[in-house]
């Protein structure tokens, strides 16, 4: 007797051809899981009623490896990291789109699995999924599951949000401890290290504590953004270069956990360099502080921000760091790969 | 002796990292083909000024294989996909998303080539890329580059364009001949046929010839779609289907170039199944027919336009075909994957 698979437990080619099984796909797997008014109009754009404002409008595909992970998966990391990059514009989330590009073979039940984190990291987020997409590829020739997320947003921001603002004084804060995400996700990877831990991706989505600084903070708020690739040292190492201005960190300042030092240790990295995705690099006037890190503290995503730095005087766009024994080095962009697909 | 091959003619996982050579990959090959004072902005979101209105937002990927086939490329079709997604949705564009996802080994100067086609087509449509991403999967993770674009744009229909509004006698339009663009990336891809034909796809920017149409015809314009995945059969099937009304077309109305009707037969295709990229069907009251056709008939792109079917006082859902030889057949939503990534 022949066992046959049951039809539809893994993604095949048809389901990406725009027919009937696109549709069932559409309706049976995809829809229910990020519904809402405007999703299920099913129209080529979603339509939303906006006041006039400075639209923000931002895009990132994720291509993470794997598709889940110590803290989250990949349907999580695509809501975070787009709704991220909308609230450190100082926008809040109108909404964000889903498009996913399927490998043949792809099991359903993981599909769901992510497609129920995408929908109730949303909620989390107070966003709607407006419009998607959905393209299927054969296999080796996607790895599971891509996905890209665009969003729009509603500038909140009075004052424009902008490194051209920023002088000599002004404070640099962060709001927690670093290098998490990129960790849990290398961890995950080594399964043989012989190493367990209990690191967990941070990511999460920060619109929730940064809409209050954007509202309450005021002029004073200079600039944010979410160390995602290219770590903490990344932003930092910008910052100096764009304003050039030298800014001064302090490391004993920079918030990490004991087993995230004794992880990036272990695999060679430095956790300045290692990725984030529930971290926030904010720049405010020295005036500003109090306020800021008050607000920022009174969300469980804040509870640890602190001042980690600040701008000198010196016209030199170096970005150093008085290190643990009072010695200083200078932070630089990290120069390429660190770890691949890790966003 | 040995011979180097020059660094950065490929593109390697470190154009992915999100660190100086990521940088390199954006000032250097990325931005200068598709830049614009919003984008050189580099922040995590672009910032456009809206009026208060309804705003139009579509994401769509794309997988296109051969990456280059005739009559244009995976860039082109990135463009004008989204930018027709908004068309018909009666929204003028704003602004486009820029997503890349590539694969290690991509040559550089085909990715050149492909922003070229981009940034050319965004010009010919009258858009910006306002933000973007980049990615890089390893090896056998991916097909060379897939693109996602997602796109904002204000709608200027006064009356909402919905399936909802259409009545028994409501006309529907076509502007051109149909088939061409899933059958030129067919026909690329089969290089052992023997057959040599000069089929191109029609991939073009549909917001011109459908801008005048919004603004012009009123309260007649009903209801655009572009028959892309699933062709004009998808959309007439759908049409039938979520009015609830009969829909009779005329299989003598609908353009096909001979060459066309003749390289579906040798796939053993229905040319009613194979996707368009520059097609728009268009749903109108009876007294707008004659307008709408003057308006569509003045543009390059819509010379051929013609009447192609007709709502009955039937509601059966059903989209029938009077056949060339005076038959009957009904028209169904294809069933699955006809055509893989044709898109």
């Amino acid at each position: 007797m022949q066992t046959v698979e049951p039809r539809g437990r893994r993604i095949v080619l048809a389901h990406g051809g725009g027919g009937q099984l696109t549709d069932e796909l559409l309706a049976g797997i995809i829809r229910p899981r990020v519904d809402n008014p405007i999703l299920s109009e099913m129209d080529d754009s979603a339509v939303v009623s906006v006041p006039a404002s400075r639209l923000a409008f931002t895009t990132d595909s994720y291509v993470v490896r794997p598709l889940e992970f110590p803290g989250g998966d990949i349907g999580r990391l695509a809501v975070c990291g787009t709704v991220n990059d909308l609230a450190v514009s100082g926008a809040e989330p109108i909404g964000i789109s889903l498009s996913l590009i399927l490998e043949e073979g792809l099991e359903l039940e993981r599909l769901e699995r992510i497609l129920d984190s995408v929908g109730r990291t949303a909620q989390e987020a107070g966003v709607q999924i407006l419009t998607g997409d959905t393209k299927v590829v054969a296999r080796s020739q996607a790895d599971g599951i891509y996905i890209n997320t665009a969003g729009i947003g509603i500038v909140r921001a009075a004052e424009p949000l902008s490194v051209r603002r920023i002088q000599p004084g002004d404070v640099v804060l962060l709001n927690g401890p670093i290098a998490e995400h990129g960790l849990a996700v290398m961890l995950s990877r080594e399964t043989d290290l012989g190493f367990s831990t209990e690191l967990v991706s941070d990511v999460a989505p920060l619109n929730g504590l940064l809409l209050p600084l954007v509202e309450q903070v005021g002029d004073g708020l200079l600039f944010m953004r979410d160390p995602t690739r290219g770590g903490l040292a990344g932003v930092l190492a910008e910052l100096a270069e764009r304003t050039r201005l030298r800014l001064v960190c302090d490391e004993t300042k920079i918030p990490i956990r004991a087993e995230t030092r004794y992880a990036a240790e272990l695999l060679g990295l430095d956790p300045l360099e290692v990725a984030n995705e529930g971290k926030v690099v904010v720049v405010v006037r020295p005036e500003a502080v109090d306020r800021t890190l008050k607000l920022l503290r009174q969300h469980p995503l804040g509870r640890q921000a602190t001042v980690i730095g600040e701008f000198q005087d010196e016209t030199d766009g170096i970005c150093e760091l008085v290190t643990r024994v009072g010695g200083r080095r200078i932070i630089q962009k990290p120069y390429g790969e660190q770890l691949p697909r890790i966003c």
